[in-house]
Formats: structure tokens, C-alpha cells, sequence
């Protein structure tokens, strides 16, 4: 029997976040076996919709066994049934479960990287030839990582992704064209004043149409413009590494002085992979307020509402950013308890909430 | 972690049943997330005889949500990507679960039949195009099928299927060459005198190639030939109803008395589904000793080493027969208590054993 919150789930992804017409392909990407719930309901969401669906299977387990058995070859190979899947596809919805965070360890990295060498050319495909949605489904891993029971986490789950979507999508519109009108964002807080321009950049809205959980807007600040400090309260993690209070000071942009409580070692080590490491690639606001504490997955944690987020490192091209660094490392600022965030001079978040 | 014991079937599925060479593409076809630990091992045992391997999910669940929910359009839709997969794929090992034997119950039969067509294609191209093997992978329903225990079902299966095929192949052929060149079987045993002619047609071996366990040679006997009486120590199974004790007598081919201790109205109605009903199809030889049981699932009880089979109805064209009734049903005699199989008068099987 399925869960009728994953008959919920479903429905959403079917009929919201990639809106499956008669007639259409529906590739579900089930990754692990432990997402067959969802992808049994999703299955049944599409047939309902008239749609064509077919279920495909992944785990890390499979990419394991992949690079630490293949040759060069076999890694290097762009596995053509999944290619050729995502160009029968119209819709894409990717169940991504996950038993053990840590199947690559003890995998040499340049495997690593051939194996996603190749993988890329099926992401890419999937993002210029498909409509997509990309699904975090939790487990028993998620929540040993979160540190909350099976049902919390579960429950923590289906209220981030059960949500009126049409709803929140219009309110996460209103609050994007906001800052979109805005030059200067100031951000205060916890051992926190920052200031930021994003004159120019285009800020983009995550309203469930290619993730779930959603929730956020985000962009790329301009590169020389941070000015000021700010501290974490939720810690950095890095490769699976937890990096707890951290505190950067900014000067025309740069990183000049970085702390930490602990591993502050690897935190300067990611600042000085290369020149872009050391500026924002991203500046982002959580507003999903179903998601209402951290669990250690940025996936979620970067869209918890009341927080805001910054990666250093590479900006996304669709909010004109030209910071092309190797890393993309996301840390979340929590504004609920102290913090303001104001757009030139007004403050438009304080007490936790939104001012218009 | 996965069972050595799985690691070892995938070993045999890999380099013996399908012969996987360097460059391969092979098919991998999951069905339920149960057979996700053989799928695994499967999969590496791919990657390690050099293939490119590609899993695909398939279930009963989705199966019955197609023919619940589908339109007439959706059901007998023949499913591209796994057309597609199948003339991508040189090797095909379907690993095939079962989470509840009863997932098509209530569906209507129009329906069951569109969806079977539909099917009907892929496997046809299957059997057309690929090296194939398919396996019957059991669980807690086969267990419960069984009335055996879950730890007793597998070591059960592994004994099945974990044996040295290159030998059990040889050891069939010996006596595959033996039955091919006799002209009469005569089966003695319980309740059973049983005589027929093999005049014309070919005995074909089951050597795993195919299926996974395997182990039988079969034939198809002459029509009008079968005389006398034959009594069976299993239950017949159709469509899931047990049929105890049956007891057919033959004259000139045709089914003129037919008994049995329970449900014998059910047995008539079968006998009646069409003239080729009343006839036997198929005559076969169960030589895997590793299955010493009877489990209810006939993939196995016909294969138990010191029975036979005849299966009511329909002939394979391999074997040169040519009834083409729309009922294929097997059913399996116990020969290791009491009975003899004796070819053109000398007695081949007795106490148990082959005599040569």
C-alpha cells in the first residue's frame, strides 16, 4: 500500500512541478530501491495524466562497483540506454534516495571525475531535452544524518513538499521582484553586517519546478561588491566535513580573514582552491517555511524560510554571474532568531518575517 | 554488503548462461527492488567480464496501476524504452521477483490480455535479439508459496542454482542423447502405466542458458500416442488454485477419465478449453538433484531431478510439435518413491537414479 502522502507527492510532480500531458513520456529515475513508494506513485500520477512512463534504475552502489571494477573505458562511458531514454522523455522526474552518503569513498578522484565526465553528458541532455524535477527522498541515511527519528524525518519531509504550490509560487514571485528592484542588499545579525550590490544580476525563483522540497530565490551578487562580516549559524559542510561557526570578512568582494571552531584548516584550504573560491558566486533567501531546521542536506537547509544563503565560488549563468571557480559551496545564515535583511535602506525582513 | 551466494549466481548468469564478452551491452532487468542485491551483483559481474551494463526496473505494482488506470491507448502501448533497450542490448538477464503472486486479481481479462500483447512484443524481441536468461528470484511470497521458511528458501536456491552447469550440461546431454534415440517412454510408478511415441520429435535441453534454476529435457510427444493411465504426486496449480491427486487416462492420445481429490470441476473446465487441451504438449525430464522439493511454483517442480512432466495443451516448435491449444499447463509426477522410465523396453530410471 502506498502512503497517500506519497500519492501526494506525486501528484504534485506530475501535475505541478513538470505538468505531464496526454501523450507525454514520463522517464522516472527511481535511485535507490528504497524510492520504489514514490516512483510506484508517480507511475500511477502519469498514467492518470494520460501520460507514457517508464521507470529507469540508479544507485551508488551500481557507480561503485562501476569505478572501482571498470576500465578506463567503462568509466568513461556515457551509458547510451539513459541517453537514449532522456531523448524519448518529455518529462524527467528523478527520485534521488541515497542508503550511505559515502559509496565514493577510497575512489581515486580522478575516477571520480571521468565517471562524472560522462554522467554529465546524460545531465546535460536532461536539462536541454526535458521538462525536470529533481526529488531528495529521504530515508534512514537522511535522518541518521539529521539526527531525528524516521517518522520525524518523514513528517519533516511531506510538510516541506506538501505545500500549495501554486500559492507559493506566487508569494516567492512577489518577494523576487522585490529584490530584483532593489541595488544594495544589507544583511545584519548575529556577529553579522554585510553589504552586497546585485546591479545588473538577475535574481531566479525556485518554486518546485525543478526541485522538491523548493523554496528560494537566488543570485549572483556583483563580484568586488561584499563588504563587511558574517558569521554561520549553521555550519558549513564541506565533502561531508562539518566547518561550525564560521565568520568571513569581506573587502571589495574578497575573503580577507576566515574563522571557524573547528576544521578551520579546510575552510582555508577551499578559499584557496583559486581566485574564485574567495568571492560569492551566490547569494540566496530560503522561504520555504515548512522547512524549519537544519538537517544537514543544503538541499534543504539552503531553503529553510527565515534564512539566507551564500556559496562561494561559481555563480549560475542564469543570474549573469561570471565567477567560473571550481567549487560551488553553499553556507547558511539562520536570520530567525536575530537578523534583519534591508534592499537600498528599507528593511523588508526583520522578527523572522517578511515585511510586504 | 552483498551474499556471496548472490555474487556467485551473477558469476554463472554472466559467464555462463549469457557469456558476457568485453564490449557487451547488457540488460539488466530488476524486477521489484527485492532483486536489487542479485541486480547488484550482476551488475558487477558485467563490469568485470568488460560489458557496459544498464539496469532496468519493472513490477506487478506498476503493472496494475497501468491496467487500473491506463486508458485503452496506455495499456496496449508497446513501451519504447524498453523496445529501445532490448535492440540496444546483446545480452538480456531479467531477474524476476515477486512481492505477491496476485497483483493482476480483479483486473478485467480484456485488459490483462491488451497489457500481455502489448508485453508480448518486447519479449518477443527479446528472445529474437539478445542472449537471454531469466531467473526466478525468491522472497518471503515464494517462502510463504512454499510453506518453507525464508532462510530454508534461499539455501534452497542457491542449492538450485549454485552448481557446476558446465558439468550438469554434460550430464543432461548424455541423457538428452539417450531419450533422442529411442522411439517409446513407458512410465511406471503410482496409480501410472503410461505409454507414448517420441517418433519425429526432438528433445531439447535446459541447461541455464535460459532459465536460472534450470535443469530438464523436453519433448513433444506424438499426438494420438499416449495410452494408459497416469497419476501425479503434485498438486496441478492453475491460475493459483491447487488441483490435488489428479488422474488422467488416455487413449489414442485423447484425455477420456480424468480425477482428482479436489477442484476436479476446475480440472474439466480446463480439459475443455479447446480440443488441444485434452492432449498432451509436452513431455519432460526433471535432472536438477540440487531441487528436492515440491514448492507450488512450477519454474522449480519441474526441474526436481526424478520426476516427469506433461503439460496439457499448446507444444513448443522446437520440438517439432505442433498442438497449439491456448492452454500450456504443466504438471509433475514424483518418480523417486516408486517408478520406472523405461525407452524402447530398457529401464532407464529406477530407484531413484538413471541407470547409464
Amino acid at each position: 500500500m502506498i502512503d497517500e502522502r506519497w500519492r501526494r507527492t506525486a501528484e504534485i510532480l506530475v501535475n505541478y512541478s513538470t505538468s505531464v500531458r496526454s501523450g507525454e513520456r514520463v522517464l522516472i529515475v527511481m535511485v535507490e530501491p528504497e524510492t520504489f513508494p514514490l516512483a510506484a506513485a508517480v507511475y500511477e500520477a502519469a498514467i492518470r495524466a494520460g501520460g507514457l512512463p517508464h521507470v529507469q534504475f540508479a544507485s551508488a552502489y551500481l557507480e561503485r562497483a562501476l569505478m572501482r571494477h571498470g576500465t578506463e573505458a567503462q568509466v568513461g562511458w556515457v551509458p547510451e540506454p539513459e541517453l537514449n531514454a532522456i531523448h524519448w522523455a518529455d518529462v524527467y522526474i528523478g527520485l534521488r534516495g541515497a542508503r550511505n552518503p559515502h559509496e565514493f569513498a577510497g575512489v581515486p578522484a580522478d575516477v571520480i571525475a571521468a565517471h562524472r565526465r560522462a554522467m554529465g553528458v546524460v545531465s546535460r541532455a536532461r536539462t536541454e531535452r526535458t521538462r525536470w524535477v529533481l526529488v531528495r527522498v529521504p530515508n534512514e541515511a537522511f535522518a541518521q544524518q539529521a539526527g531525528m527519528a524516521l517518522d520525524e524525518t518523514m513528517a519533516f519531509f511531506f510538510r516541506a513538499v506538501l505545500r500549495d504550490w501554486a500559492e507559493e509560487a506566487r508569494t516567492y514571485e512577489r518577494i523576487r521582484e522585490r529584490f530584483q528592484r532593489a541595488h544594495t542588499v544589507h544583511i545584519t545579525g548575529r556577529g553579522t553586517d554585510l553589504t552586497f550590490s546585485t546591479v545588473g544580476r538577475t535574481y531566479v525563483v525556485g518554486d518546485g519546478r525543478h526541485n522538491m522540497p523548493d523554496g528560494e530565490i537566488y543570485t549572483a551578487p556583483v563580484d568586488d561588491s561584499l563588504e563587511g562580516v558574517v558569521t554561520f549559524e549553521f555550519p558549513g559542510i564541506y565533502a561531508g566535513v562539518r566547518i561550525p561557526d564560521i565568520r568571513l570578512v569581506f573587502e571589495r568582494g574578497r575573503v580577507v580573514s576566515a574563522a571557524a571552531s573547528a576544521n578551520a584548516d579546510l575552510l582555508a584550504r577551499i578559499l584557496d582552491t583559486d581566485a574564485g573560491a574567495r568571492r560569492v558566486g551566490e547569494f540566496g533567501v530560503g522561504l520555504n517555511f515548512g522547512i524549519d531546521r537544519f538537517t544537514g542536506d543544503v538541499l534543504f537547509d539552503e531553503k529553510i524560510g527565515g534564512t539566507v544563503h551564500l556559496a562561494l565560488g561559481r555563480a549560475y549563468a542564469e543570474c549573469g554571474g561570471t565567477n567560473d571557480s571550481a567549487v560551488h559551496w553553499d553556507i547558511v545564515k539562520d536570520l530567525r532568531v536575530e537578523g534583519t535583511i534591508s534592499l537600498d535602506g528599507e528593511k523588508v525582513f526583520e522578527d523572522g518575517g517578511y515585511r510586504f
